[in-house]
């Protein structure tokens, strides 16, 4: 009856039994088999070359992400609410040496082109004023909105133009193409996204992300960057071995639509309380402060969220037995 | 019959036991009933009361630390061997924002008073000249070779006096204690040490290491460096676990000393071509290339270390049985 | 004729004479009698012992101070529309390591304690959250507007209130201090500020900006830092001797008045079309695009800010006689 | 009778002409008329289209250039007893965000090939071991002595061969070009040397140093990168006319010239108590503790250079008749 995070579930069984496996061998850093085949089996998955590293943390592979995308002295446009921005500690700006985060607004934490474009109209090409060079989104968004394939190739096409590179933070990619029934590719390279933080902690992991780059001339230094911030794990075969058992099979897939149907339950169940359409597995609801110390007292956890509301987060092992009793209790609130 | 190194064994069947029972539960970041628990159990072990956080590499232990003791525009006074100089891709400059290693020569990787006196000496305080700061050794150093608590305290001494910061690199800390019998305490604390980057990894862990303030004044600021770099884990209940599992019944120490034993016959069997006297878990024996090529023949692996020369480490999990075939191979060369 | 900006109006006679004054003796760095008095004749200025460090440019005595006022994992609050924040080119970034602005608004560039307090208490604290270390203001702001020493004080307190240290950006502090006709001190330590950036390149001066240390207890560090940025000059005699120039005989204030006489004139002129109180040199109208060209066609040069307005800034050596053709123009406009 | 350094030296008159000269105008940052003849000037005298952007010391010059050239995680590989190395307070690990400085022995502070090729030689390339992405050597050498064109071609070559960039710092660059009598071309570009930091304040200048790109991709980052530093003075035209005064009729040349030749007077003098070749303006002599008493009793202002030397250095505005007495006094030792 937990509803705080999806980054604090159990792991799928699948994942410990990869670990038991991996501890059959002893290599180290990423020279074992697991490690090694990394490129590959992700890049049957988006169709097209690939370079994929292990890190531990979503924010690891944010931050080397944007460390090769942005030189110091540039800047990265984000939503004013992206994670980047509010929650990593400063991280994108210890790994990129400085570089500045550039804010935009939007609904939904959804950066939309026109709100790209007003933000690049208010910077003075001069070297008083801090250029952006590349622009990241968040891919199902920190309110659980999703971006379709065409808004991210429309943005993908603004940075084109407007020579800015592009990340993507899929801390929740799984979820948002469980949603969008579509290619992984078509959210990615074929939108013009040149790196990818694929999220699996999220989705069942342990400690295992991965950093995927659609521009593969950007994975060496990285593999340097990596190293010198202290992620180049010696035993990284545990790392390798729980990316390729989630992507086993499709599990990713499994796991995200069993997370978006959980949360879709308790959606429909909220009604007009939802403050942001449920597009992946976060519902925010407006519930005032009686209203949430009685589902509390009913036993379900949650986040508030500033005042007047809360965030419910469904995970991969929920089912709609799970999250029934909390959609009840939303309802009958 | 792979003696490459210990940082790539396979890990305690209890770090794995371990795992399984953090996955009972879903508790996010650091606010787990092990994490919990690590500031008391360090505190319990080294007898004074310490600040014990868990990293996933040794690399970003020993970068925290130095970050912590070190500003910016100062020095860190390092063995010219040890591995923050030669083996950690600039981690250190990254992590302390381009503070710079000022090294030190001597036997086996280990810095005597007089070496570290003389470099100081050498230094113009003045603000052309970069400062020293902190001092940071490596203990069992990267050869193998061990500081007893004489020789730590010497050290913790002349920092006090020329107001450095002192660090121990402890990748293989449970081996040196394991072969001086002393109180871990007295290698550190008591011997004015700061900081000690306390492995797991080398000696049954799967990715959990541990950074000990003994100044605790020193653990706030580095919980938000954590974070900034990356390494503070969502689901950090499973690197807790690691360390609690390790630390009980002194499976750390059981583990170590396993490994020096077998290190030892080997060291044994060498005599006279052993390059450095062996004191922990590392063998340094001088090999022609043929001998090598002799040795790899019958099936043991192993770096070589430059010219006419190769490196044998042996692991927690090796037994007399183990390392019998190769002590009697290098007798038989 | 020209309205563009102070920071490139022709220098006061008595710099010219300091230089050629400096040019008799050959000291290096800051080893020569000029800079051995900055500290007290800047301690009595303002009434207080301070350090006071030549530098060369206000971005590098502001980014100074805020190295010094703040961790690299932390924040400094400024105003969003501050100069550290728009027009330093991530300099802030660049000399703290990526410590993160963290922007407030406000009319006029100013930012007041209910403001300040908003900001605060919309900052989570803990680690996913970057914490505010230091405020900066800008006294004169970039709108041409002034903090009284009560307002500054009120800010101090806050300071005070929530750990964070407070910096000055006094490009245009003489002008301030003009314009209230209260004691230096009045707007500085007496008021809580840790640290000023006191402008003279915009005031007279050729290249040389003072860097003051209310405590001084960060100046020694600053004096590293200093020379790690390459800010260190050989011939800092030059310097130290402009310095001394303009605080001879307060010349500072005196150039500062000329330049907000001039102003006040355009300003009495302007009217209604002053976007903001004229309460320093710059002043800020409303003027249509024809309008601005009617005024370039007759001569006068300066900034058009944003659409339908305009900049003017008014320079130490301008007189009465100077500016009465601007203000002329733009009653007639 | 002060021997201390050429860089506490006052400044030719001609500097002092253009810094009035450049007093009659108003034009902001490097906006003016001697900031943009820069690069036609410099081009001129090397004979190949170059950038040349202002700074006001060495070290920033060195510093911007480095960055430049090499990445964060990169090496930059020097002299051990390299400016860059020894006395810039960390200066370059700033400017590069922690690229490190890997050194190199050599007589006189010269890189030979062969040394540069067994440093080479002992890095591993892995993604442990931090990789040379730069060389750089001082020319004029912090000992006084000078690479030939031959001897920088040969550096420069094997730099291609290694996927090096090639930085001078040419503190004294003029002091070479006197000696050897060279086309500046011949110590540069066509030696393969990406960056050059030209020297004009030990020559005669106030605070203006040259930052050339013979590799013209890299000014446009740089200039972003100097506004970043805090080094685009507002009043940049004071800096660009003070170099196009030293450049005018080969200032710079005569003035290097007059240095080397009272440089030789003294090393004539001196016979065999130079410890290294005199072939620039700075004489390192072997000479007692008494001997340096005796010589400061009669006058000579000069610095000990570690135990039992001393190092002399002559500047532009000496004559024969000025070091004549110092000449006289040693011989007489």
């Amino acid at each position: 009856m937990r509803f705080f995070s999806d980054n604090a579930a159990r792991v799928s069984p699948q994942v410990l039994a990869a670990l038991i496996e991996a501890d059959q061998v002893d290599t180290a850093y990423d020279g074992d088999r697991w490690s090694a085949r990394l490129d590959e089996a992700f890049s049957d998955l988006f169709g097209t070359p690939v370079d994929a590293l292990w890190v531990t943390t979503g924010t690891a592979a944010n931050c080397l992400a944007l460390a090769a995308l942005c030189p110091p002295f540039g800047g990265v446009l984000c939503h004013e609410e992206a994670h980047v921005e509010t929650d990593e500690g400063g991280a994108p700006e210890f790994y990129t040496h400085g570089a500045k985060l550039m804010t935009i607004p939007g609904d939904g934490a959804k950066i939309t082109p026109d709100a790209l474009r007003a933000r690049l109209g208010g910077i003075r090409n001069d070297v008083h004023q801090v250029q952006p060079r590349a622009l990241t989104i968040t891919n199902a968004t920190e309110y659980g909105r999703v971006y379709d394939p065409d808004e991210v190739a429309a943005l993908g096409s603004l940075c084109r133009e407007h020579g800015l590179r592009f990340h993507v933070d899929g801390a929740r990619f799984a979820n948002a193409v469980a949603t969008l029934g579509c290619h992984p590719g078509d959210l990615t390279w074929r939108a013009g996204v040149d790196a990818l933080s694929f999220g699996f902690v999220k989705n069942g992991g342990m400690m295992a992300e991965a950093l995927i780059f659609f521009d593969e001339s950007l994975a060496a230094d990285t593999l340097r960057r990596r190293k010198r911030a202290g992620h180049l794990l010696s035993k990284g075969r545990y790392l390798a071995a729980q990316l390729l058992a989630i992507l086993e099979g499709d599990l990713w897939l499994d796991n995200a639509r069993a997370a978006n149907a959980a949360a879709a339950i308790i959606a429909m169940a909220a009604g007009a309380r939802c403050l942001h359409p449920v597009e992946a597995n976060e519902i925010f609801l407006s519930v005032t402060a009686e209203e949430a110390a009685s589902l509390r007292a009913q036993g379900f956890d949650f986040y508030d969220w500033g005042t007047g509301a809360a965030r419910f987060v469904t995970s991969w092992h929920h089912d709609a037995q799970d999250v029934q009793p909390l959609a009840d209790a939303i309802a009958a609130l």
